[in-house]
């Protein structure tokens, strides 16, 4: 069976030492480039998904843009992007949020969703939980009910994932890595 | 007939002066957010691109991803990001690039498709044509055969797609958009 969480867990790369030395960087690329893996990556999503009456899909910048596009024209969804600061050119709400060194902000569009809308929230991956939690916020004050933010892998020792369910957001990852 | 290039155009939103005075900025995120004239979007590069032997689908960061993601799925092929540089982890080739001032750099993996790989690249938007040819040569130092740039729309004012096209690059876009 290829819907299997291993199928997809196995073709991840671990990159040693980056972005900084002692971080095992997990690159998705690979499970992207191959047409059945990355195939398979999103019908999980879309099988999970197809019968939540969901209204819209939210992708964060920029990996979520590609799995996030993917799932919402799967599901005849439209797609909305959450964006870092500056790179939207309509009104924007923002949220900024703390990373190790400084912070970092993320925004969406005023008019990105109706009042009510069911929104599945889409990122790559887990860590802190910092960039996830600030856009669910940011679809909350538009107005959006966030019915689960999904990524493809949670880092459990980051802590992010609880945070993240700590919030009252439902998660969804495929696969987890633990420093190894 | 949904398929018309008009469809595409007339939900597109111009944001005057921004991100500075005097710049017509050409919003694709309405088009994006509508699941009807998204999958519309999406369809007309699925029907141009079905029957041309492709092997891989390349998109540029970030806005590339979305389209790109979607009509590599469509097409069972895999997905490739180019990306600004410093963000692939992995081992990389790099093109720099002028812009009106200064200059940027994308970076491809090495490892992101096979030798002879018929490769469609795609980005949201043609402007001065910088991103795309620097893109396009980054697949062509990995070894594949780039069949078509395409992007949704075209800025012709600025030139840029006449400079792809001199490099000998195949491009198609949906719709233009003159100074107004």
């Amino acid at each position: 069976m290829f819907l299997d969480p291993h199928y997809i867990r196995d073709r991840i790369r671990t990159v040693p030492d980056w972005p900084q030395p002692g971080v095992q960087f997990r690159d998705i690329t690979p499970l992207l480039q191959d047409p059945k893996t990355f195939r398979v990556l999103v019908d999980m999503f879309v099988y999970r998904y197809m019968d939540q009456g969901l209204d819209l899909v939210a992708g964060v910048d920029a990996r979520g843009f590609i799995l996030g596009a993917v799932v919402a024209y799967e599901l005849n969804l439209g797609f909305v992007p959450i964006r870092k600061k500056g790179k939207l050119p309509y009104m924007t709400v923002s949220e900024e949020y703390e990373l190790e060194y400084g912070s970092a902000t993320v925004e969406i569009h005023t008019d990105a969703c109706r009042a009510g809308d069911r929104v599945l929230l889409i990122d790559d991956l887990i860590a802190t939980g910092g960039t996830m939690i600030a856009a669910a916020k940011l679809l909350n004050r538009i107005g959006a009910n966030v019915v689960e933010a999904a990524a493809i892998v949670d880092l459990p020792e980051l802590g992010g994932s609880q945070l993240i369910k700590a919030q009252g957001i439902p998660l969804f990852t495929v696969c987890e890595f633990e420093g190894e």
